[in-house]
């Protein structure tokens, strides 16, 4: 059912080139789709609350470099594009401003835009009670993800119980915010059963996020009423950091729900493979994500090659991506240093970055 | 130094597809290069004898489907454009009644046109031997090539001596023609020092060879007769065999002159390996016969991409190339497999064969 107070704000300004050459500077992971007949991961993102809120209540916040390519994706909702990048803290400032002058009441869901759901159902009903919780309190909340493994690559957030009473409409309170653990501490997190994955996925009244604002970092008021919200002047005077830094981690009024929905990041090529099939396509044992393939004795290999006839002959365990002009082949083993490649791509040919 | 009475017969009929998806039906290897700089096998073949034999004194046998692409190459010598393909037997035939008819005393030098001479120098100086001795003497000249390993795949010569003149100068007697060997076989030919590889080259007067041709192939004679020498009507009564099974084995005056000119049959990718580095770009470890390459810890790999920009990240001893539609990614282990990928394509994208 439609919720008349609730705004939800997609920060879609990533330009992470994890996915080169299928994403580069331009054409970032959000703006794919990592199924042959599929839409952008954005797009999926905008579509996966329709029953929650109402069109004109849905907003991008992104960057002028990307505003045109957004542009011509027509997704009739309101673009804020940023001057420049400056983390999370001032995107999240600027579209609480907006939230609030459109309605007092205005409930802010922040997703980022680039991440995948299996189960969007069960993710709904908790983001339901989550927004009514926040019409209800003046808490910050944030959408927990319930660890499926002892991940050394995110934020962890440490919970305690908020009441005796175990209902599952009650959140849990955030004692604290921890960034990428060791393995051995991220073991203890999963088996202490205290501790939620960081998502970078909130929910609160727009009044009460620019009170913690006010309160951690008054600097922002101050650059916002000196240039009149006039978004080219506002935005080199605010601070350029996360809002998990900037506020999250500084209040008290912070609790979350936990979501067991099927989420994955899409952090790199090899997570593609944890998803579920219906995803992607599959021809064996490897994951055709574009492209058609024979594969013969080749087994476990992710292949996007739109457009193209790939013929595998005993090879396995490879990436393998085509883009314009760019051809990626890569050992999975080594999916986290394809940054090393585009690092040093951009030196030769930055024209396929 | 031009010798008036040579003629060059290359043949150019092949169509194999070892080379796939660089190589096709309709692109096979002789009318590739493996050099972003050089031209063709083909006219690295014609040229080779430039200083041997004048333009007009050298022709190029094919079959009618490759004729539109090599005329397309403007190589400005004479195209025997066979029917069909019926085996170098009949092909040979009907290049010596043209030597013959052009000019009595014509002598024939029989070249694939699709192998690799590391050492031209070394190789023209034993042609220009083989022609005088094919001049003097009424011999069909093979040309052996100095085995320089114990490979099964190639059909073998043993020899004897012709005199107890050890000159160079003179050829050796070729006792029998031996087909492809066991390895334990290969290894005694090699240690014995009497065996040569048949290249399938060969030097002779097309009178020599018409004679021969009449004594164990009389039904050649009786076709051309028959028909008038109208090829479409010649070719289809012709006896479809190889030069070697059809003449060769029987014949009792056959001789060989050696050669030790670095010769290689580029019988699939990882041959290229083994070749001189002037005949392709070296980046690093890696073989880059076609477009640009940046390898991170990657190594052994031969890459052929045209037009792309290929990264590798961590993968090794992978042979990698790209042709319009089609990319083949195959492990080196498996080069002599390719045919399966190429039968198998061949049913569900004949188009890219």
């Amino acid at each position: 059912m439609i919720n008349k107070n609730l705004f939800l704000v997609v920060i879609a300004g990533g330009s992470g080139t994890r996915f080169w050459p299928k994403s580069t500077s331009k054409r970032p992971k959000q703006l794919l789709n990592f199924h042959p007949s599929s839409v952008s991961l954005l797009e999926q993102t905008l579509s996966r609350f329709d029953q929650l809120v109402s069109p004109e209540k849905k907003m991008i916040v992104t960057t002028q470099f990307l505003k045109q390519a957004i542009l011509e994706m027509e997704l009739r909702v309101e673009i804020l594009a940023e001057p420049q990048g400056r983390n999370t803290a001032p995107c999240i400032y600027w579209a609480a401003r907006q939230v609030a002058e459109k309605n007092p009441k205005g409930i802010m869901l922040v997703m980022p835009s680039d991440h995948y759901i299996a189960r969007p159902d069960s993710f709904i009903s908790v983001i339901e009670k989550a927004a009514q919780w926040a019409a209800e309190n003046d808490d910050l909340v944030t959408l927990g993800i319930e660890p499926s493994r002892p991940e050394t690559g995110y934020g962890y957030l440490k919970t305690s119980p908020i009441s005796e009473n175990k209902s599952s409409l009650l959140p849990k309170r955030v004692e604290s915010f921890i960034e990428k653990p060791s393995l051995e501490k991220a073991q203890k997190f999963i088996q202490s059963g205290d501790y939620l994955w960081n998502g970078g996925m909130f929910l609160w009244r727009a009044e009460v996020i620019l009170k913690a604002f006010d309160a951690f970092m008054p600097e922002m008021k101050k650059a916002w009423n000196k240039s009149l919200g006039k978004i080219e002047e506002v935005y080199p005077l605010m601070t350029a950091t996360s809002i998990d830094y900037g506020i999250m981690e500084k209040a008290k009024n912070v609790v979350t729900f936990p979501l067991d929905c099927g989420w994955d990041d899409l952090g790199s090529w090899t997570s593609l493979e944890n998803l579920a099939v219906s995803l992607h396509a599959q021809q064996g044992s490897n994951v055709v994500t574009a492209g058609e393939v024979l594969a013969m004795e080749s087994e476990r290999n992710i292949i996007d090659t739109p457009k193209r006839f790939v013929a595998l002959l005993g090879v396995n365990d490879l990436i393998i991506v085509e883009q314009g002009e760019a051809l990626l082949i890569a050992h999975k083993d080594r999916s986290q240093e394809i940054r090393k490649i585009v690092e040093e791509t951009k030196k030769r040919r930055p024209d396929l970055i």
